[in-house]
C-alpha cells in the first residue's frame, strides 16, 4: 500500500491519512474474551515498540459456542469501537471470529489491513513438509467450520487434516490449571478419540487462543518430534511481516497497552493476567458499552 | 391467591385472568443455556399433567460470568418471551439468574409467580438438621453473591456454609464427561482447595443446574452420609407445592414441552439431550430473536 493511500475510519469519518500520521496509532487486537490475550503477549513481545489496544467482548463470550450470524455481527460490532479510537492494524486474535467473520471484518476495516490467527497458523503448519499430516485442536465452532482444514488445503493440497474440538481445555486454561495430572489426562482422552493412526501427526496446531498456556502439557502427550504450532508466535510474526511491508512500524523508544472489554474487568483482570503474563487489576480495564 | 385474582400479561396488554383460564397454561422455564433442563427434567417428572414451556437464553450464555446488571436486563428480555406466550408460573432454572435477577423477574411478572432454584435448595439443605455445615458447589457469579449462604443464613442463623467456585463442573457436564476418572480427580481438586476441616459438611448443594448430572461422581467423592441437595428436584418440588396452593395443576391428561433458544439450534439439541434425559434433534427447537 502507497503511502496516502490509507483510508483511517475515525469517530464515524473517513479521512485520507499517509503513512507519517498512520505509523503512530496503535495496533488493535480483538478477541470474545481474555484468549487472546495470548496474542496480545506475543505481539508485545514481536514489536515492542508498537501501542497496542486490545478488546474482549467479555459480554458476549464465548464466540465459539454460537452461530455464524452472530459471531459476525458480534464481531462488527466490537471492532467497530477499535476503529473509532484510530488503529492502523486489526488483529483478530480469536480463532472463532477468525474463521467466520474476516471477511465481514476486512469489509467494515477497508482500507486497513485485518490479519487472523487461522491464516498465519496454517502457513506456519504447512511449513513442516509438503504432505505432512496436521491435527487441529479447536473450540467447537472452529472445527465445524473447518477453518483450518481450507486453510491448509489452499496451501498444501496434499497435506492430511485432522480438526478436533476440545472445550474442556478452554476452561482448563482459565481455571489456570494448564500442568499436572488433570491437564495431561484431559488431553490424552481428547487424543484418544481419533483413530490410533491420526495420534502421531507431524504438526499439531493450537486453534484456540487459550491453547497456548497448555502447551506444555500438550508436549507432554504427543509424540516427540510432533511440532507444535502456537497461532499466537505465528500471529505477532505475520503482524511484524505486514508492518515492515506497509512502512508502519513504530520509530517509539516503547509501546504502550490500553485493555477494554465489554463487561467483567474483574474477571478479566484476573483470569486474564494468567494469559498475559502479568499480574493485573480490575482498574487496568476500560469497560465500554458496544 | 385467590380466583380472579391473576392478572395475566399477554402481547404487551395486562388481561384480569381467573383461575379456570389460568390453569391451562404452560409453566414457563427459564435458563441461560441448557443446565435449566435438568429442572424441566425433573418437573415432567413431579407434574406430568402440565405444558412446559422452556426458553435457553443460548446467544448470552454464560450467565455466570457476567455482571449482575447485564445478568439482570438479559434475564428480563428473555423472560418477557415467555410472559408474552402466556404461563401460568415463571421457574427461573438458573442459579445466576435467581441469585441476582429474582427481585426484578418477580416485579416484571407480577403478579404472576416466580420460582428460582436457590430458594428451594437452601430450604432442603437447612431441613438436615438445625445448624448443620453446607457446602454449596457453584458458578463464581452465584459464589460471588453469597447467594445459598444469605438463603440459609435467613433459614437457619446457626447454620454453617461455604461457597465454591467450580467452573469446570461446567465443562464436564456438556462434554459429557460426567463419570470415570477426569471427573472425580476434578471434584477431589475442587474439595482439596477447601481447608481440611470443611472437606466433610452436612450437606452438598448443588447450585448449579448443570451439576445434579456430575450427582454419581460426586457421591463418589464425598464422605458417605452427606446429603446432597439437588436444586433441579427440589425446585420441581416447590413449583408443584406452588400450584396446589394456587389452585392451578392443570387437569390435563399429559403435558406437552416447547423448546426455545436464543442461538445454536443443533448444539441446544446435541448438548440439552444429555440434561434432559432423551434425544433432541435441532427441529424440535424454536429459535427466538430476542
Amino acid at each position: 500500500m502507497a503511502e496516502g493511500g490509507l483510508f483511517h475510519s475515525c469517530h464515524g469519518y473517513n479521512a485520507r491519512m499517509n503513512a507519517t500520521q498512520t505509523r503512530p496509532l496503535p495496533i488493535g487486537v480483538f478477541d470474545s474474551g481474555v484468549g487472546g490475550l495470548t496474542v496480545l503477549k506475543a505481539l508485545r513481545e514481536a514489536l515492542p515498540a508498537e501501542d497496542l489496544m486490545y478488546l474482549g467482548d467479555t459480554a458476549r463470550l464465548p464466540y465459539g459456542t454460537k452461530s455464524p450470524a452472530s459471531i459476525s455481527r458480534y464481531a462488527c460490532q466490537a471492532t467497530r469501537h477499535l476503529q473509532q479510537q484510530g488503529i492502523k492494524l486489526l488483529v483478530v486474535a480469536c480463532n472463532t471470529a477468525s474463521a467466520v467473520a474476516l471477511d465481514a471484518l476486512r469489509e467494515q476495516m477497508a482500507p486497513l489491513p485485518v490479519i487472523g490467527v487461522v491464516e498465519p497458523g496454517a502457513t506456519a503448519a504447512v511449513g513442516t513438509r509438503p504432505g505432512a499430516s496436521h491435527l487441529v485442536l479447536a473450540t467447537e465452532a472452529t472445527v465445524r467450520l473447518g477453518a483450518y482444514r481450507h486453510a491448509i488445503a489452499a496451501r498444501d493440497p496434499g497435506a492430511t487434516v485432522r480438526e478436533l474440538a476440545c472445550e474442556m481445555l478452554v476452561s482448563l486454561a482459565e481455571e489456570g490449571w494448564t500442568t499436572g495430572d488433570i491437564a495431561t489426562a484431559v488431553i490424552r482422552r481428547y487424543l484418544g478419540l481419533l483413530p490410533e493412526e491420526a495420534r502421531a501427526p507431524d504438526s499439531i496446531i493450537l486453534g484456540c487462543t487459550h491453547f497456548p498456556l497448555l502447551r506444555d502439557a500438550i508436549a507432554e502427550v504427543v509424540a516427540p518430534g510432533t511440532m507444535i504450532v502456537d497461532s499466537a508466535s505465528t500471529t505477532a510474526q505475520a503482524a511484524s511481516t505486514m508492518l515492515d511491508d506497509l512502512g508502519l512500524r513504530s520509530d517509539k523508544p516503547a509501546g504502550g497497552l490500553r485493555l477494554f472489554a465489554t463487561d467483567g474487568a474483574s474477571r478479566f483482570a484476573r483470569v486474564g493476567g494468567r494469559f498475559l503474563g502479568e499480574s493485573l487489576d480490575a482498574s487496568d480495564i476500560t469497560l465500554v458499552d458496544l
